[in-house]
């Protein structure tokens, strides 16, 4: 008899986005004349950049050619044109302008002034479809003993699939699994959490934060590197907001840590950095100083362990994808890029002033194009998310819906169209 | 402490392919004149259809514009127009021709004949980035204690990850492992097993088989649905080839087969249909009549834990690959696309008559773009393998790498260029 995983059973109702989409289509279907403005789901809005249009054209046209024709991406970890350009601009060279406006000059660094001086080789590198991909893959090549620390609020997609995997117990209230340890990010501690004073072994870190816009200083995240070498636990940082990071201070990339390749891996995308929601591209980074360990104790790499994993269950990226993904890099690319990267915290900075002038208080939307907006007087999440449709056909996104201490929070997020977020801002006024 | 997950510590030495790969590579290094023949790795070598390329280049175009761009693929399962093309072309039309030169029409069933008056609803259609991925990935959703059974040879993707998972024991010699049921596939019973006498609980399953070439009849495939359903287990029916099919009684989908939807999971790729292996699209089909059980023995429904699944650990396709794959439905994608077919089915047929002349005993070939050589003399199949390395510079792929009961074959592919096809087979004559 076929048994069914039951640890999918654990799983609360309707992931976020689902129900959201749910809530938003049935208020449409008995409003017909509204004019919905989503702030809430973190997709973007503006097109491809010129540059990557360009070259996903012409490797498409490539690919109708037997003598340009490419198959199978080789071992699927992506192709050497892309992880050198990674490897180049995202993490070896260094930032010569730090300003928002700066970066894409010719030596420029990458994107996002992200580039830090951090050495990464290239089989270092795993091209992917997806950071979500990525970082809900990730954990299974670690042993299902081990203990999960989440921060909370969090990405569901970190806790949703380790419930999948068998590494939680039950639901245990407000959004929680029994056997995860969830570390409050709160108005307090700057929504930043500091390590956990039990022991951990996998811990799951998103800077700039999805959903609250924090960001972690060199020294926060030094202290994390430190409990992860101290207790041999591995930290999982999601940097897939990197290029957002105005504030020349603030680390990039978890490898600017001095150690930090012993304990972490680094997950990047291009969706929101070059806007590639509907194109699909992301890469992680396992470095091999990396290790994890047998109950026994003996010490195991983990690039392999992945490489085996990737190249078993995965088969590579498009071509024609990996080719527009290149294309970022370019110097015509980076400057595009930038530009959108520019219009969307233009949008962040407007969300601000507008919101805090209106009398809420706001976080976030500086260094990150997620803003983390706290409810008025107490109201609860879910219910400020219907209040906003209902008044003013704006879609928000709960905070509870990225756990117990989202409460009191809706997410906002800067990917709108900048007419959209005016129009969206002027009926705040209104409710 | 971090754990490695142990189970993969039981993989044995190098996946396939990139075995292969490494041999190949050493060989070139030692003889840089040599020009190796590659009619190992299964992939394809025509470019793209020119449709597929049009509608790829507009797709982007359209992304590069801010009123046509798309972001998100709303839940991940793929854009309705591209579903509802392969609910209509691929299961729902009947065919109007059956040679192998049919097929497009206008009203005229899939690019393969394959459409079989089966009907599919919209919702039970998944698409991802590979029948490689989805096959890979599946297994999770069930429990580990469910007993998996294989034919032998296997795509070893289907071990692999159920290794991975932890529902296997150590390596048993042989490339098998403990707690796997394996079911050899023979000269003496055509390649296509019955099913056990035991109980088993997952069943995999290849028609056209990778990498026999060997095909199910209707009446074969029903005694597999009749066990599933007497057992209550579930069959991974793997059709990426069916596109190959040339015989007209062979069935194209598992669906043709009474009842099956109750019992079946089907795989379907653009790979080898479409050429498709650098720009990865593929779906996955999961009736709602399927069902699996708690232990308690309570009926759960798959296709939404699959839903939950996908949504959560992936975030859909391409906008651009999408639109590629919607053209191989279009008047001229199908022509363009069997026009392909044919060219590698005239390839298999060249090899199936040259080697025989040649004093060969040959399977496959005629319904599949595999063809599965008996070595002479009873020479291991690896042994073959560097044989015709050395002598021929042709790349095969060692049957013993698909499973014990591969020992003494190696597997040959019809997706080379004509031109190199002809010449592989003039050095065959050589050794």
């Amino acid at each position: 008899m076929i048994k069914i995983n039951e640890n999918f059973l654990k799983l609360q109702a309707g992931y976020l986005f689902p129900e959201i989409g749910r809530r938003k289509h049935a208020f449409q279907k008995a409003n017909p004349d509204a004019k919905i403005i989503s702030m809430g789901i973190g997709d973007v809005t503006q097109p491809l950049a010129p540059a990557v249009v360009e070259a996903m054209k012409k490797a498409a046209d490539e690919m109708g050619r037997a003598e340009t024709f490419h198959g199978y991406d080789d071992g699927g970890i992506g192709y050497e044109f892309l992880r050198e350009a990674i490897r180049k601009n995202d993490f070896a060279s260094r930032p010569v302008r730090n300003s928002l406006v700066g970066g894409g000059g010719p030596g420029g660094g990458g994107i996002s002034n992200g580039a830090r001086g951090v050495e990464v080789e290239l089989d270092e590198i795993f091209i992917s479809d997806g950071a979500k991909c990525d970082t809900g893959n990730i954990q299974e090549i670690f042993g299902l003993d081990n203990v999960v620390a989440v921060t909370d609020p969090v990405y569901p997609v970190y806790v949703d699939t380790n419930v999948m995997a068998g590494r939680t117990g039950g639901a245990a209230g407000q959004g929680r699994y029994d056997g995860i340890v969830y570390m409050p990010c709160t108005e307090a501690n700057g929504f930043v959490a500091e390590p956990p004073k039990q022991k951990v072994d996998i811990i799951y870190l998103c800077f700039p934060n999805n959903p609250t816009g924090a960001v972690a200083t060199k020294e926060q995240l030094a202290e994390w590197v430190a409990y992860a070498r101290e207790n041999k636990a591995i930290i999982l940082f999601d940097a897939a907001y990197e290029a957002y990071i105005s504030d020349p201070k603030i680390p990039h990339s978890i490898y600017e840590i001095e150690g930090a390749k012993e304990v972490a891996i680094e997950f990047r995308s291009f969706s929101k950095t070059a806007g590639f929601t509907g194109v699909r591209c992301a890469f992680t980074v396992i470095p091999k100083q990396l290790r994890a360990y047998t109950k026994a104790g003996k010490a195991v790499d983990v690039n392999p362990i992945w490489g085996r994993r990737h190249c078993t269950k995965f088969n590579g990226v498009s071509y024609i994808t990996q080719a527009g993904a290149a294309a970022v890099y370019s110097p015509q690319g980076k400057k595009q890029v930038r530009r959108i990267i520019e219009i969307y915290m233009a949008n962040a900075r407007l969300i601000r002033e507008t919101l805090a002038r209106l009398g809420y208080t706001i976080y976030g939307g500086v260094n990150a194009p997620y803003l983390w907006l706290k409810t008025p007087n107490g109201t609860g999440s879910w219910e400020f998310f219907d209040l906003l449709l209902n008044k003013a056909h704006v879609v928000c996104t709960p905070g509870a819906g990225f756990g117990a201490a989202g409460e009191g929070f809706v997410r906002l997020t800067a990917f709108g169209r900048p007419d959209s977020v005016k129009d969206a801002l002027e009926r705040f006024a209104t409710i």
